[in-house]
């Protein structure tokens, strides 16, 4: 079959890789019916963090399941599932605390994972999913029509990575809420907090195309501004103190000092943007105003089930945070057109 | 009048100095009735932060007011009150978020205050009270007991900052809690997080006498091992991941260090802890474990009114953690006793 692999920077290439076995008890084999690219992919493509060998990348998708070990009771064959960006088998302390993501069992597509395989890439025709009963949900009603196909994949990680942003930074109803970050996540963000009933929302952008699309999904304010300037038109926007709430979606210290020093006093801010490059979080600052930091790598499986309802029933329609489809074939300038920035987010298709 | 100023390191010394004066409209003239020694008070002591000339210290106390200026309405001569260890108007944004410690025009104790006057130290026979209605808060029935004089005193910081530790943390019924630091603000954590109804509460602490004052104010555990020894300790206690609270009571790298590696994924560190010689927050382990941060200069005022009812009703009995009275005369005793670790806390009595 054919899955995409980094040989390095810059260098993405679609190649013919085994077949998925069995080989766990718990595992599903899984047909992808569309993949994407995520910009933590865009860290080891533009060489950020180094890739020492080739390996298969990707880790968002959703398909059609084609085998089942012995051991998976709750996912059939010919299941449409949703896969999180990572793996989880649902029943540790951990995952029933809500934070899957630190599940003691789980693991990460395209590495190692626990049980002493490997976790196939996901941006391929084919994934082994370990844990299967944990990591997978079935959508009711089994395959989609295609044009529900790219909002279900987002759950696999941008909206459900958005929503933890908000929820991280205590967003609920009549929340004032500012998004850092105008990406896929950024806008997911925006999305969460109105879903969540915020009473205002302040997207930071300067990309008119992602402005607009940041005000479908909620945001009632755009504020181009950053660094001071965009401190203090927040604050200005908010009684002169800030928003309760402050969405960091980016990962530079850049953007975290931004975060942190645009919300109120007894503020909150959820960050999701991976750190990359960043410095430490200040603590006097943070001592001195109250203002709180959350976030992390978003236990998104725990929040699909919620997100699924809205999704279907057409109440939020995230992915329209797509805005480029390209074959599988094409994986190498799905990457580069994110690259770019001359795509959001690109849905590839096997 | 007598009041304790500190000159230097180890220096501290009780003068005769003016009388206060009513001069903003809004001052209320306190006679203190009982006052105390705060740990943050060590800090210029041991000369970690340094004093360049003598002033007026001490930030706890409560009193009868004598007299008050012609804007103050809520407040009358008579009144047994509490003062937090900061001025405040309560009117502001800020204030009516529940974050009083950033009144906008709020100021602290022995420090230049926002209306261009000097707010008095609180060791002394009387201090002059700014934004009266909205800093103090009068006693029902007028002055209690001398027995009720301690446990209303720790209102004024001890007791609302470990409630804060504990709020900031996010304990409720059937949290699971550690309290790192057995100073009177981490049993006061304690006490606030038995209160809140936490299901079982580790306390760390090598001292027997303030291990059992933790146990009588609700622990159900004493760990005694610091660093890897005791994160290895407590996450054995919680189902090998640890608990969901940690409420960061000192203040040192060490301390934080020790909180935000015992919390289990997803779990709240609330901390309180003054930052002396810390370390800034390690973002790259807080995003791999959402273990997530908040706290800070605790908004006493705004909690006062709740944890008085448990006061007065003699629910809570935070005054225990006063193991040391002595007259205001001997204020540099008090010091040295706190310093060298022979008193958790030491009231003073003009």
């Amino acid at each position: 079959m054919l899955a995409t692999l980094i040989h390095g920077e810059r260098d993405i290439r679609v190649e013919e890789v085994p077949d998925p076995q069995l080989s766990t008890g718990g595992d599903a084999i899984v047909r992808v019916v569309a993949a994407c690219v995520c910009g933590s992919d865009l860290w080891p493509y533009r060489g950020v963090t180094p890739t020492s060998r080739p390996h298969r990348i990707g880790h968002e998708f959703v398909g059609v399941v084609e085998a089942v070990g012995p051991d998976v009771g709750r996912i059939r064959a010919g299941d449409f599932v949703i896969a999180p960006f990572y793996d989880c088998d649902m029943t540790c302390a951990n995952c029933r605390n809500g934070f899957s993501t630190s599940c003691l069992n789980g693991g990460w597509w395209g590495a190692k994972d626990r049980l002493g395989g490997f976790a196939d890439g996901a941006q391929g025709e084919r994934v082994r999913v370990p844990h299967a009963d944990g990591s997978l949900t079935a959508v009711p009603g089994g395959e989609p029509d295609w044009a529900m196909v790219p909002h279900l994949l987002t759950l696999a990680d941008v909206m459900g990575t958005g929503h933890h942003a908000a929820v991280s930074a205590g967003v609920r109803a009549g929340s004032t809420v500012v998004v850092v970050g105008d990406g896929a996540v950024g806008l997911c963000g925006v999305l969460a907090a109105a879903r969540l009933g915020a009473a205002r929302i302040v997207a930071m952008s300067r990309h008119s195309s992602r402005q607009s699309l940041a005000r479908e999904f909620g945001a009632t304010d755009i504020v181009e501004e950053r660094g001071e300037e965009g401190i203090a038109r927040v604050k200005e926007l908010f009684d002169g103190i800030g928003p309760d709430c402050v969405l960091e979606c980016v990962g530079t210290a850049e953007s975290m000092d931004q975060a942190l020093r645009s919300a109120r006093p007894g503020g909150q801010v959820g960050f999701v943007g991976v750190p990359n490059g960043g410095s430490e979080l200040p603590i006097r600052e943070m001592f001195d105003t109250n203002v709180g930091a959350r976030g992390g790598v978003a236990p998104v499986r725990n929040y699909i089930d919620e997100l699924l309802v809205d999704v279907l029933s057409g109440a939020i329609e995230p992915g329209r945070v797509f805005d480029l489809e390209l074959p599988l074939t094409q994986a190498a300038e799905a990457y580069a057109a994110m690259d770019e920035r001359r795509a959001i987010k690109v849905l590839l298709r096997p």
